[in-house]
Order: C-alpha cells, then sequence, then structure tokens
C-alpha cells in the first residue's frame, strides 16, 4: 500500500501553489503558476529518482527505469491545470498518485520488467484555451500541433506562444512515445459513489462531448428610447435558447446533460440593448446518438429562435469528442486489483472528459476513481478524504504493478 | 441662426478623442479620454471668452457675462461623456451646441441681459459608474457627493478617485448655483421624429427609470458529471428571469420597455454550471405606477424562479428617476422658438435619462430634440445630419436668448 500522509502532503504542497480565493485553487493552463507547479512536481520526481522528458505541448513524462530495457513503459498521470475557480484533486491526484506509486515501489526497492512513467499533459480544463485535453488530444493525433498551438485565449493571446512564455516547450516531437498501458486515477466529480459508500469506481466507459459555441447578432441600440417592437435583442435571444438546451438535455433523460458555462455580453452596458452575445453550449451524453441528436436540435431550435426575432444566429463547434469505451483488459486489471486490496467498488461512466479518453485511441487505457464530497468539482469548495485518495492510489499502484509486471 | 459648418467641425473634431471601433467612440466618464475631451471642450470656451468654473462633481461651466450683474444665468449643456461603444452626438451636441450658441452671439456682437452658461455635466452614461447622470443628481441634490464618489468601476476603482486622478475635479462646492433656467438639446435616440419627418422635438415629459441589479446565486459544478437533478444553475435561473422582464414590459404596452443590457456570468468557464450570474435589470415607463408594477413583478416572479429552481435571488436598486413634467414656460420657449424659425415640430416625451431631468427639479427646464436615422442611439453608428444638427441649436440659440432677454 501507498502512504496516505506522503501523498496527502504532496497534494496539500501542490495547493499552495495559484490558490484560490474560497480554499481552492487558480492554476489555469500555461500561467505562470502553472509552471511554478511544474517545477515543483519536476524536483519531486527527480528526488525519486526519475528523469524528466519534456515534449512540444509541454506534455512531462518522468521514467522509472524497468528491468527489460525493451518493455514498452506502462503510463499513469493526468493533469495539473486547474479551472479558474478550481478544486485542489481535479487532476492533480492522478498526478501525484502516479509519483506516489513510485516513491512506494522506491522504499520497497522493487523494480518492475517495464518502466513506469508518471505524465502530466498540458491543458486538460478548457478554461483558457478551448478544447479540453488539448495536448493529449495532440499526442493521440487528434488535433494536429499547429492548430493547438494557435488556439487563442479570451486576450488573444496564443496557446504555443504563452507555453514557450513560461519556459515549459520542449523540444521532444509528441506523440512519438508507445505506451504499453496508460491508467488515471482521477476523482468522480459526480455523486454516485459516496451516495452509495463505494470506496472505488472502475471506469468501463467515458461520456462523450460536443461544445458549440453559439454567437446571436441583434442590434445595440438604447434601452430607454428603443420602442419594444423594434428591438433586436441579443440576451433575450440567448435567454430562449439557454431554455431550450435545458428542455433538449432533459428529453434525453437520464442519459444526457447540457447547459452553457461561457457566456459573454456586449456591450455590456445597462443602458444598451445587447447586440451580440456568445456563449459555449455543453451536450454530453454516453450514446453518440444522442449528442448528435442535441447538436442537431441546438441548431436547428436556436435558428427558429433567432429567425422568430430577426436575429442572426450561428454556430461553431469547438470541442467534443466520442464516447469511450476503455480496454478490458485494463479495467480488470483495475477491478480485480480493487477486490484483491479488500476494498468495495462499482463500475462506472465518467461523466467528465479525462486524458485517458484520447490516450485510450493509441494504447490500452483505463481509469480508477475515487468519491468526492456531495460529487462537487469544478468548484473551489471540492473535497475528499485523506482514505478516499489512499485507496485510489493503492488500486492504481496494484493495478500497474499487475500490468507493469515484477 | 447659427453656424452650421462650425458645430459640425467640432462635432468631428471632439469625435476624434476617444474613438470607437466601428466609427463611432468610446470616451467614458472619467477615462484619461474623457480628460482630453474636457481640456478640448474649454480652450474652446477660453476662445470664445468664457471663464471656465469646475466644481468638485468634475461639472463644467464655461461662463459668458451678461449686461445685468444680478441676473442668475440661464445655463445650457449636456455631456461629454459617452457608452463604450457609443455615437458622436450622444450628449456632445448639447454641449457644442451650446457653445455654438456663445460663438454666434459673439459673431453678432449681442449681449444678453443675463450670463449665459454652457455646462458639461460628468457621467451621465451610467455604464462605467451607476447610476447614469450621477453628477447633475448630486447638484440636484438627489445623491450626497461622498456617495457618489464611493461609486466603484467593474475594476474596483472609484469615481472620487479616478475624477482627482485625470485632473478634473475642481474647488468649487456642487449645487451652489442658481439657475434662471436650463436648456439641453439632444438626439431623439429614438425613431418618432425621423419617422415623421419632424425637425424637432419639443420635449414636455421624460419616462421615469428604474435599475435593478439581480445577484442569482446557484453552485458552480462540473458541466459533465453533475447529474441534471442536482444542478443549481443561475446561468439558467437568469435566462427565465429575462424573459419574464420581457413579458412584464410588454404587458404595459405601449407604455413600457424593459431589458438586460448588463449581465455578468461566474466564473465563466465553459464547463462549469454557472454558480453566479448579476446583471442589470432597465425598466422605463412615462407612468411612475407602472414602473413601480414592473418593479414588485420582477422582484415576485425572480423570486418564485429562484425558489422553483432552488436558486437564491437578490435585488438591489442601483439607478432610477421618477417621470419628469419639463416646465411649462422653457417648454413655451422651445415650440415658440421651433415655430418662429419655421421649424416642423411635435411635442415628445424623451425615452432616455437626461441631466435635464434631474435639472429640472433645481430650476426650470426644457429640452429639445433633433431625429437620429433609424432612431439608432447607443451604438457607434449612430447617425445625424448637419441640418438635423443645426435646426436643433437655432432652436435653442432662440429659446435662450428669449429666456435670457436681450
Ligand atoms: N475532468 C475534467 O473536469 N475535465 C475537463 C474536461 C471536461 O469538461 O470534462
Ligand atoms: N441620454 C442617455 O442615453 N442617457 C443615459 C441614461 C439613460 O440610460 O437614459
Amino acid at each position: 500500500k501507498i502512504n496516505p500522509d506522503r501523498l496527502w502532503d504532496s497534494l496539500m504542497e501542490m495547493a499552495k501553489i495559484g490558490p484560490g480565493v474560497a480554499g481552492g485553487n487558480n492554476r489555469q493552463t500555461v500561467t505562470d503558476e502553472d509552471g511554478e507547479g511544474r517545477a515543483l512536481f519536476q524536483s519531486w520526481c527527480e528526488a525519486a529518482g526519475c528523469t524528466m522528458g519534456l515534449d512540444q505541448m509541454g506534455n512531462m513524462f518522468a521514467h522509472r527505469d524497468g528491468a527489460d530495457p525493451d518493455a514498452l513503459p506502462v503510463y499513469v498521470g493526468s493533469h495539473l491545470d486547474t479551472q479558474p475557480t478550481g478544486g485542489k484533486y481535479d487532476g492533480v491526484l492522478g498526478v501525484l498518485g502516479g509519483l506516489e506509486i513510485i516513491r512506494t515501489l522506491n522504499d520497497l526497492g522493487v523494480k518492475t520488467r517495464h518502466p513506469i512513467v508518471v505524465t502530466n499533459f498540458t491543458n486538460e480544463e478548457g478554461t483558457r484555451y478551448a478544447p479540453a485535453m488539448l495536448s493529449s488530444g495532440v499526442f493521440a493525433g487528434i488535433h494536429t500541433q499547429d492548430w493547438a498551438y494557435d488556439r487563442v485565449d479570451a486576450e488573444g493571446k496564443k496557446f504555443g506562444d504563452e507555453l514557450k512564455r513560461i519556459g515549459w516547450r520542449g523540444d521532444e516531437e509528441v506523440g512519438v512515445r508507445k505506451m504499453h498501458a496508460f491508467f488515471e486515477l482521477h476523482i468522480e466529480q459526480g455523486p454516485i459513489l459516496e451516495a452509495e459508500g463505494k470506496d472505488i469506481g472502475v471506469v468501463t466507459h467515458g461520456q462523450g462531448l460536443s461544445w458549440t459555441e453559439v454567437t446571436i447578432l441583434g442590434k445595440d441600440s438604447h434601452t430607454g428610447s428603443t420602442p419594444m417592437p423594434m428591438r433586436k435583442n441579443a440576451g433575450l435571444g440567448m435567454a430562449r435558447v439557454l431554455e431550450k438546451v435545458d428542455e433538449i438535455a432533459w428529453s434525453h433523460k437520464p442519459h444526457a446533460v447540457g447547459a452553457a458555462g461561457h457566456i459573454d455580453v456586449y456591450p455590456n452596458s445597462r443602458n444598451v440593448i445587447p447586440g451580440k452575445v456568445v456563449f459555449t453550449v455543453d451536450f454530453r451524453s454516453p450514446d453518440l446518438g444522442v449528442i448528435e441528436d442535441m447538436e442537431a436540435r441546438l441548431r436547428s431550435e436556436g435558428q427558429r429562435i433567432a429567425d422568430d426575432m430577426g436575429l442572426e444566429i450561428s454556430f461553431e463547434k469547438v470541442g467534443g469528442f466520442d464516447p469511450v469505451a476503455f480496454d478490458e483488459g485494463c479495467v480488470t486489471a483495475v477491478r480485480s486489483a480493487a477486490e484483491r486490496l479488500g476494498y468495495s467498488h462499482r463500475d462506472l461512466i465518467s461523466g467528465a472528459g479525462h486524458d485517458a479518453c484520447w490516450i485510450n485511441r493509441v494504447a490500452p487505457t483505463a481509469m480508477v476513481m475515487c468519491p468526492c464530497v456531495d460529487g462537487l468539482s469544478h468548484n473551489e469548495a471540492e473535497e475528499i478524504s485523506r482514505e478516499w485518495a489512499a485507496a485510489g492510489a493503492d488500486v492504481l499502484l496494484h493495478a500497474v504493478v499487475e500490468t507493469a509486471e515484477i
């Protein structure tokens, strides 16, 4: 078993970098704080005897030698970047849980046949730069690196430039590494494990996602002197589309969710009818057909709403991935590890997207989940217990060691 | 009659300061650009033989002597600040139209019995600092100066500090000046005059306004892994309230308008269900009872929507004024001037708020309006013709001269 206190102390140490405003973290991707977090992680890895690889997307690979020089490494990891008002565990637990299994193997003097590599993927969260899981996506050949470099944030800064600015753009070509297997430990970010009192989620599938950026154009004009019938109120159009998004998601109950987290109103002045609103609709389902139906209805119903109100509307897909079925062998390794260690467990479908969803395209992959309080995530109040974290890392250790062979 | 080309040239000259992105202006209150505009206006006034007064709210008063040292001055003016994406005429026409009548009287060598004072009131627009018409409001005793100084912008900067920073916080006590009368020339900002082919609007009333800042609190959580029934989506709550605002305004057709121009969503991340939304509802009507009804319904219906969705909602009144009836004598002076000059005219109720609405509390006041293309204002594409501007300034000249006596 891993050392629960050491894992917890590392989590708390990392959480000091990029503190939030309410006890959580704001350590968004390719910011100075992201750079600081990376440096701390690297120093820990080196102290644990690993050598650090860095690719051109800033993905970090801490390598622990195996006994067989020809054996492909078993990879573990997740991401160190956070939401602007994020928690201390989302992503970080998977990276530092990976480090903890290396520290534990060092303590025990155990050498596996396959090397083990702990990975930190760049920009998993997708807030500063859409889409989410950008760099694992480039690694898996989903996006080109040039396209990824050209993503811009709200201030117009390019991803590639910012990655260089913070000093974490490496030389290694992205995606050249071949993996024997990949395991990601993550908090559930949903309520099921806690509600059922289970220690471990064995993730068999991940639901798919579609992000559509919607732009509605009306006409900015005076809120006082523009008669009601002459208004082209893009804000009211946005309100009607949001109501429709909710209705569409509920219509597929319980197999779909939908909401808009990002909404920008222009010129955003109290006495100007909004002339432009840009917002991003997030639809998800484990069923690809359901996602396609929701996307199509957003476009047709949105168009109808806009036409009725004399507004213009346009839609751009800015992110998405199909539902995922993880590798049976890796899933079984996770399930048997939980079984062997005596942790209660159940199979789960991940509600969130993860780097594992992309890596699954290029290597046998599975995920281990642990509960989080009230299923709350993407919130500074995100919380887990030391015991939950330890159970997750124990299962990760056993699944990895079984796969990497002693 | 005034000199149309000189007036137009001054308008175009002023529009060079704080250019917008689409042909209009961004010269928001107490910014560096506002300071530049003030300096230009002062230099023009001094060249026209006026002496400049400056009060502690930054209100500017360009004084032209009258023949009778004991006669109270007749005031004219409006504001030089603009919306973030504003036009070149909203407010500016009233200030530079006032300057043009002084230049014309100088040309003609005419001295009025009462002095004439051209005024630029600080922060009429209310975008950077709510409420609108802040400094004419302090002048008229509606707000205290301390309260006005403490207003903060979106970056947390205080109005009083910014006024000092740009160097336009004067020594004169606010509101000590007594006015014989006040006249404000302004573009209509609505479609009536143009549609009816009238040169001049004789403004008999101004509709009242109510600004309510609404804060909805939900719970930020993950858009993917939070089940639909567990969501507390403040963004969806905002959408439902916006729909209600529209419905409430239409229910008083044709005597009311309503919309929200300002909407801020937190944390504004694509994969976070909004935990907080702050927006400002703008309701207006010429009928105080209608405004009170709309405000009350916003609060009760908003509360019901929030309760149904498990959200918290709160309401703060951040601006407002009662419907205004302008002074009969001053209104008659405007109407007779239009008549005498042979301009077509009609009586109007102002749809927008104006400094004249507050000054009306402390002095006999009226307004002159001229048409604007498509009734469009609070938009960089705001447009008027040289002839419309000249007709408005001619009527202003004659109403002022009649009131100031030769
Ligand atoms: N795990 C996680 O929150 N990932 C961010 C991408 C997503 O929105 O699912
Ligand atoms: N005239 C004008 O646009 N004033 C701003 C205050 C208002 O919103 O009516």
